[in-house]
């Protein structure tokens, strides 16, 4: 037995994480060559010692706390149709039983405030500590039902608060929240927080804070718990991570790199806010560099449009130099369903980090750097590369060194 | 010293080859990120036993014959504009004592012909052996002047010719030149026969024959002559050979690949005759399946489109489905000019060949894979894979068994 | 009260046609700006003469005769889903009534055997004679219930067979009829030929010869019907007579116009064969030169592309030349679905035509050429001035010569 | 003899005008059908009148003071290699022979000055007054030395100031000028103010104030000048006025259009700083509804991309929902050189405003809205009615109402 719990459980990502998993195992929905790398045979250690048949799901949401997990998958399907009808169907029964926790929303920003009324923990006036406590109970009351247990966070992006001194160790962190310094904290960091306190593993989905606090980071290592992070690389990143190192393997010159994404769905309300925006664009703009070990000229903007609903659309221009100077361009148009692309990464780094754990292993894991736009120390962009890394992981454990990592991105 | 021998000498690919390197030579235009990959750091070994300076051209055409390199070259230049002029300036006085041999156009197929009147050895009277012959002495010639040098074959795409029985071995091939049947070989194989008597390594830069016939492959091994084929990878099939990969790694199915060329140079017109064109498809239409083990619905149409002179514009549909089994689709449009993509990539082969030579390697160099769109063996077309074998091979030498390289098509 | 016959009525442009008009008369799906012209306020003379609420549909098939409308709807729906599942339960009453009576595939040609088994009126050994009377009997009986009635043929593309003397002539043609001459009509005759007979208008949806053979034209003239054609301008066509005008007007010289079709449906899998895709071809190469009065250089191909089933996915590549000479380019990606383009413009031609028999016109009502990419008699193909055309008629009625029609191509 | 008057002398645009005038004229570069509308046929009225022989140029300038029109030209043909060489060397003669007058740049905003350091008439200490007389005197030896001219403002866009009470009337902006109040004008109002006290003609091709504040057009009326504006309609804005109609007639719902623009060059610069690009995408976004009676979800996003230089890439996104309420999409990429599609425009205004004013026409053109990408008075953006708009107009002269022509949007 083994558990997923998603942080922002009613979202689209989230939803299709649930609806996929019931489906799955009802046998309606293929589970082959469907996005999940953990299901790909290269994988069999960790897919077989958490299968789909035994993972639970349940999370924390701030909207629609009347809702079950049923009724907030339909309503995402009904804007979207990301999928067959009769998955919902058939797993009507499961989706049915799991009922979101009452979450968070602290410092989300403009963007998040601009989703609706929001429903949240200190809406009911409760203190950071109390907080923290809530969110224990309801991770351990869910660990407890489940066995192993992993912690995603796929909320909307938090704008990034200033990281002061205070949030360098973990002594003075817990002052913070002992003082009740409520502007000091966002709410991924009580999340994450929350989780390592409760020796539950975390994968930071989101390119919020979360885990990458240092005094966070102090934490999971005391509880020797592993994390990884941020940001689900799903798309447009996916395609630059592995473009780029193209270019570099053939010698050319990236001279710049124009990226617009349009989408229509919450998160592209949420990204409408420029300080929402800012935290995404920052995770997306490294992305190259750490390719190619250079910074072209580039562009990345990302623009709410709503006909798209959960479609994404990401037209990239790219301008090169080739033999004797000359220019020529490449350009792509990128046309994914962020939920269907991100839904069984989500459940891939899940797996993972509980395999990690199964393993003893703790700390950032950067050999899961293939998940994400911006792994946690600015491990290699390369995706290829990072494909080796994780294979090689998963058949022989930690081995390469974080300083032999980084260093890939010049090679 | 050293030499590149390029058939189709006054074609875009090699005049842009002998242009670039005089203007290189010079120092007029850039070297460094210009698409040659034997200029890059990891490839130091290769860069300084062979460096631009000490690296002499010339080559076999079957038409301007009158012309020398720098009046061919300005030709191409002045329809495509694919260069600073200056380069052309630069280079003038070495590229004027340039001049090109006669050379053989033996069954080159309808498209070949479409490209105006041919003067050619055969059109001298001369039989199969004594057009090896005069391919000899030019390459003898060329030799002695110039020390290690190595053919590559540039010329237009020939229409593939039925290999019969007599193919099969050096002995009854040789049996088909000296009985003068000149309807069973076709001029790529005369170049690449004849490369292998002078013992000089051959890099077939086209789909065409060449030294793939089994009895030449024979002679090469006999001679301990290294070559590699078949077809530059430079620009579509790069793409696909990249992003074919990503789609693996992610496990997501790739349910169908369309794609469409069009090009409005001399290649063009050769391959707007269906004989021709036919070589060229098959060789781009095996490069998903071996990149990814699996073969999707594919379309591959190359069309010629007079307007874009020698620049190439590919478009690319990419249907492929996600979680939950929804479709989602890529698109791209590559817009590249053929011979600044080639002319380097031709240089890095000649120069990896001449260095296989130097250190008593000889055969197909599968590690070359990476140069090629349809390397010779079925190799691995996955890009980064390829680049991997390259690169370790130059530092390593040859370590890995071919059963090996072929068995990573299908990981 | 009024009907529209539908040749095809099982395929994917006709089912989404009955399904949609039922879907309108219960008021569940949208009639407002959804791509039938004639719902506009322009065209009001038009829409209240022939409400949608008062318009029944019937039609032949060669397949599926088991199936009743509902069902065939049903089935083309699950591969598409290209609209919302709740039109199909809304229209089931009234579509379950309706049932496909057995046509005629005479010389469809490979493409249409290449769909399955057919059920014809030939198979039952018929003579043409005898299938003239027993199409016209199934006209009559839905002529007699719903009162003025048009015939739309929405059937797959038949190949062009050559058109002899004897096709000149209503009397002779009719002497192929009696002398049961199988292998000199087709299909498309047969319905266009026996709906003038029983006094019914037809509109040719297809590039198929129907109603455009000189004989069967004297025979609309005798009989007084309207009849217009050929080939529903829908997608790609309809972007190109937008696009070339643009270019004209701006006094820019187009030299080159390159597009590429893929689709996945039955329609693919029938132009698949090269003898029906040249009917389809000819009929999108002269939609350029009909809107600009010259001809650019100009590749059309039609691919079969089945994961996309009934989308359609057309990219186009134009070059042109701007001031001093200098080239540029524009390339789009037209993503449409093709029966949901094409049934609301099935509607319109039928109303049209129907509006023209009320008012007593007849012959090619070259008025209505803004709705067809190869209209009759070579009329203007600038979409512009056929939409003012039409506007014009629809107010006016017949003003404009052919002539001075045509002169509009070079103005 | 005539002459046109260009402010941003050096620019590209400018340049560009200046170099194909010339170079046309020695009949070395190519006249028809190189996107110089008053070339074409239906124009021969106005190009009779003012033949390219007898045209003149000269301009303002702010920057490179020191340079001719041939070095200038020179310059920008260096970075953009927009046209073959020999068409400057042609032009060389007469080029060197002009140059530009110093100019104002008064409030002309951060994108102006981040061009570099500027060399102004307000830097020499002069005050409005005076800067208005030595604008009007360079007129005024223009217009002495080539009979009939018309000034055509090319230079960057500015920020738009707010427009006050005092700019409402001639007599009260002319106390503003008195008074030397220079933060309440900007370049373009001193240009074109300048242009009708001297009875010039003036045409706004930047979507700068120039003409449009109602001060100067009260100005304009009373010395019978006419006028037209604003922002030259070169590029991706065509497109949409061109395409957005093309949606209308088929009576399909556009629900969004999102457009990117990144261009590299000085033009570039400008627009990246947010107040100069304000007025520039103010004047984009009313194109789509003027065409169409409607305003979609929209997007414009304008870029500096260095690598581009002087040529303009647009990918525009256009969703649109078809029958049955379906969602389709179409994409272009619109690759243009500015200056190429730019300076026969600013050519084509300049005669027509020169013809205009020889038929004793005055105040706003509305019939040249062809031109602009914001027509004054929001006159119809429908590129098909505003041609047919010019073309009347060309023959029969201005017989239709304002009202009518803004009445035209919403047909």
């Amino acid at each position: 037995m083994a558990g997923i719990w998603l942080i922002g459980a009613y979202g689209a990502v989230s939803t299709t994480t649930m609806t996929g998993i019931a489906a799955i195992k009802t046998g309606a929905a293929p589970r082959v060559q469907v996005g999940m790398v953990t299901e790909a045979p290269e994988c069999d250690p960790i897919r077989s010692k958490f299968p789909l048949e035994e993972i639970a799901v349940g999370g924390h949401e701030v909207r629609f706390l009347d809702r079950n997990a049923y009724q907030a998958s339909e309503k995402i399907w009904e804007e979207n149709v990301h999928f067959q009808r009769s998955y919902l169907d058939k797993g009507k029964n499961e989706l049915s039983k799991i009922k979101a926790k009452k979450g968070t929303a602290i410092n989300c920003g403009p963007g998040v405030d601009a989703l609706g009324e929001l429903d949240t923990l200190e809406g009911e006036g409760l203190t950071l500590s109390e907080i923290i406590s809530r969110i224990m109970k309801d991770y351990e009351s869910f660990k407890n039902k489940n066995g192993e247990v992993c912690v995603i966070n796929a909320a909307s992006t938090e704008p990034h608060i200033p990281l002061t001194e205070a949030h360098q160790s973990l002594d003075t962190f817990e002052g913070l929240i002992d003082e009740n310094q409520t502007e000091m904290v966002t709410a991924s960091m009580l999340y994450a927080y929350a989780a390592f306190k409760q020796k539950i593993p975390y994968g930071n989905f989101t390119p919020s804070h979360g885990a990458t606090v240092p005094a966070i980071r102090e934490l999971a290592v005391k509880q020797k718990m592993p994390y990884m992070g941020d940001d689900g690389k799903t798309g447009e990143t996916l395609m630059k991570t592995t473009l780029a190192p193209m270019f570099k393997m053939r010698n050319l010159k990236i001279l710049g790199w124009a990226g617009f994404n349009i989408l229509g769905d919450d998160d592209g309300v949420t990204l409408s806010k420029d300080a929402n925006k800012a935290s995404k664009i920052e995770s997306k703009d490294k992305a190259i560099s750490s390719s190619i070990g250079y910074s072209p000229f580039s562009i990345t903007e990302i623009k709410y449009f709503p006909p798209l609903v959960d479609h994404k659309v990401a037209w990239d221009y790219i301008s090169y130099r080739g033999f004797l100077g000359t220019k020529m361009a490449l350009q792509f148009t990128w046309h994914g369903i962020d939920s269907i692309l991100a839904a069984p990464i989500a459940i891939d780094i899940a797996r993972s980090l509980m395999f990690a754990k199964s393993r003893g292993e703790f700390g950032a894991i950067h050999e899961l750097a293939f998940f994400f736009k911006h792994p946690i120390d600015d491990i290699i962009g390369n995706t290829f590369i990072q494909y080796e890394l994780y294979n090689n992981w998963i058949n022989e454990g930690r081995t390469v060194e974080l300083k032999k990592m980084q260093a890939k991105i010049v090679k």
